[in-house]
């Protein structure tokens, strides 16, 4: 019986050890995996109040885990990465990725889904501190005619592997894929390879289903009251689901820290057969009222994280940068500023901390919330001509002098919310009233700050966008939307810095 | 040690027969809770999705039971209870309402808060049933000049202890009030003394904190990131805490059904300061938009409603009459058409019935819900001349056809929305489509029928009120909203039936 017990204690031990350390026997950081949505809007998870309540994966995530209600994509569409085919631009050798600085830190990175951040071999995601990919560099638009312009093509690691529509199908018609299934097996097999291999890892698990055109399996559509975008989101809750199980059943659950989150918010022109819900937001993707940047938001690490928490922390999709850094115990980069700061103590300490959020669209800081607080510097949703055409980004809304149609500024006398008792964004602050005043003393010097302290990125893609940017040279209307070589782009049509 | 076993299992008996038989030896129905709601909107629950999530004990009154996130009200407005004080009119003795039909199942009811159906004595509560009652017949409007005008009377049982901003004060600039901790005492005492007393009790909770003007308790004041009407939802959700808690330490929480739901919906025209939230619902209070009419619904009995559920079913708040019968083991009155149904096969064994619900305005039937289909036969939200004064219903929203300031028929031709689709109802189908036909086709029998069995109600008020009447007949206009006593009313004033 002495027997038993010594090898019962050598094997919990050999079970502790590798739990806790690495191969080399060095503590070994928690798994990273980020689940990032396209388009998927705030509203659209039951726990944020859908009324269908479809998603029972990703609210018992966020049971489980610490829901944040008040956290904010950096630009109200997946731009900087809006990279369409044509554009010969991507991501520079000199942007440290966070697969590049995890790799330090002895991780093994791989991304699943959309890259967006170029499409010409130097910008591959393998060669940007990746070590696998499953996926493609852009959105599943299409299908394209395959001569002048073919399919956008899925990758496995450096090899194409094929096209959607073709190897790839997706069904417009009815609305069936598979992606989201070959999603979910990547990411399942890639966890289980990391776990018997024991090294850390870091995945990156961006779908797409939710981008229009939406699509679902067989198994999943039609089983939505949402429909079509419904059944998107209920295989991508499923998948959710069956990834903590396969944590949990590897029994790695406490040693990852997964976070759920989205793009932008819901693409409300695509409602509402092909958008989602921002729930009691204003307007959606392309804007920088609420609805087009607050995110559902959930963090999930078992053990580490309280279960059923809100932490009503102001947080950025940016954070997630310098959360994985400190999960990892590593240090951001001193060379250059970073706008992220790391979550972990909202998540493990409760912590709140004071810190502003600026709302971008292009180069132009249109909007920041301070506190309860939000300030609009810029209004604009869709132009008047595209509204004309039926494009509408705040469909069945309308707040006066606030959703406009034109470029609108208010830097001088911004437009001020107070957040808390009006998330919807429909009732200004009386300029006169002691509360604007206050508000705006306390915004005033904050975006002056950051404004001194702002060094530009330097511009990657070079295309005039008119939804992107808000300043648009004259001329460059002309050179139509995101499909021009930047090669073809008159100099004066560059973005500004 | 025999003996001891002996005289435990006697004690476990009586314990037993204390919760399972009433006085008299019979087996005891469960004790009801009616827990509603003033003006409190679907959106303003963190369960349904509330940014700020404060309702940490409704939250977890849904977690432990059932959440209902279809669940509607008869009236977009407390009508047919609307009653200014000046009106002699009120609930006739031919009604029977369920406190007098359950005290044939030996129960004790009491009322606290809003009466509203008539302040004349043969309308008092305890005329019609309630053995108890702590409240007002009326909302806490005021103060008046107490000469020409009194302040509205607080009673206990037949007694007038006093008036609202007198003995019951209400601070209108400091929204503080002790109202709801008063309403909380005398709950807690009655539910204490039934269960010393062991009887089936009925507690309507009818209070009214969340009515403008809203009010809160000192220690409440100022809590809320919502501003004061958060306060008053904040002290609410405390109340309803400590209820439940109460339940659970007296040993009869399993011997106790709670619905918990609100009158109408919010009512955005005190948006948003003293008004809440109706989610991602279109308009509020005084329309037949889903944002006036769906109510927030929470029904709780542990150990027989299963904890974490969400059916669902489409409910209405009459349903809660019959299903209150439906537990004390009565029959719904067979003299008269009862339009609810009880809801505890929805509850307990999780089924779903198909029914529709009617969307009225005074007496005109303006949209039904089948499936998830609604059809609006008319729409209407605020009259333009009450718009041009800045009373908006449906502030910063505005769907082109369909939000309209003039009464709209749509009879013939009713504009349908898929409330799966768009919760939000603002993408009417296209009159051409098949979906359009094949709904319709469903919905003109069901409301055929409903129109052809239905046994319109006597008028009781005979007032006119552009608010709740649709149709309006000349000279009425004149008379002013609510406040003329119906002796003076011209008969052509009178509702139409």
């Amino acid at each position: 019986m002495a027997a038993v017990t010594a090898v019962t204690r050598w094997r919990l031990l050999l079970v502790l050890s590798a739990a806790a350390l690495g191969a080399a026997g060095a503590p070994q950081p928690p798994n990273i995996l980020l689940l990032l949505m396209d388009d998927m809007g705030w509203g659209d998870l039951g726990v944020y109040g859908e009324p269908s309540r479809e998603t029972p994966n990703l609210d018992r995530m966020a049971a489980e885990g610490m829901l944040f209600p008040n956290f904010y994509t950096a630009n109200p569409l997946c731009s900087p990465s809006y990279t369409p085919q044509e554009i010969v631009g991507g991501i520079p050798d000199s942007e440290r990725l966070l697969p590049e600085l995890l790799k330090e830190a002895g991780y093994i990175s791989k991304i699943v889904g959309k890259w967006h951040l170029g499409h010409r071999p130097q910008f591959h995601p393998l060669k940007h501190g990746f070590d696998e990919w499953f996926g493609s560099p852009n959105c599943h638009f299409g299908p394209y005619d395959n001569r002048a312009r073919p399919n956008i093509p899925v990758y496995r690691d450096w090899e194409m592997v094929g096209r959607y529509y073709e190897e790839f199908p997706i069904n417009l018609k009815t609305g069936e894929a598979n992606l989201t299934q070959i999603y979910l097996q990547e990411a399942l097999d890639f966890i289980r390879r990391q776990q018997a291999a024991r090294r850390p890892f870091f995945l990156y698990w961006a779908v797409d289903a939710t981008h229009a055109p939406v699509y679902a399996s067989k198994p999943f559509l039609g089983t939505s009251q949402r429909g079509r975008y419904g059944d998107a989101v209920r295989e991508i809750d499923d998948s959710v689901g069956k990834i903590l199980h396969s944590l949990q059943d590897l029994g790695i659950a406490e040693s990852t820290f997964v976070f759920f989150t989205s793009d932008n918010g819901a693409a409300l022109i695509s409602a509402p057969k092909q958008g989602g819900s921002n729930g009691p937001f204003l307007c959606g993707k392309q804007t920088t009222f609420e609805g087009g940047m607050r995110e559902p938001a959930v963090a999930w690490w078992p053990g580490r994280i309280p279960a059923g928490q809100v932490s009503h922390q102001l947080g950025s999709i940016m954070d997630l940068f310098t959360t994985s850094l400190s999960l990892a115990g590593l240090e951001p980069p001193r060379d250059r500023a970073i706008d992220g700061l790391s979550l972990l103590p909202a998540m493990l300490q409760g912590q709140l901390m004071d810190r502003p959020i600026f709302y971008y669209r292009g180069n132009t800081l249109m909007a920041v919330t301070l506190g309860q607080y939000k300030a609009h510097f810029w209004t604009w949703t869709n132009s008047w001509e595209e509204f004309r055409q039926g494009i509408d980004f705040c469909p069945g809304q309308n707040v006066s002098g606030v959703t406009t149609h034109t470029q609108e500024e208010h830097t001088r006398l911004p437009l001020i919310f107070h957040l808390g008792r009006d998330p919807g964004e429909r009732f200004p602050l009386s300029f006169a009233s002691t509360e604007y005043l206050d508000a705006l003393r306390r915004i005033t010097p904050v975006v002056r700050q950051h404004q001194e302290a702002l060094i530009p990125g330097q511009p990657q893609l070079n295309v005039c966008n008119q939804a992107v940017m808000n300043w648009a040279p004259p001329g460059c209307e002309k050179l139509g939307k995101c499909l021009t070589p930047p090669e073809s782009v008159p100099e004066k049509c560059s973005w500004p810095h």
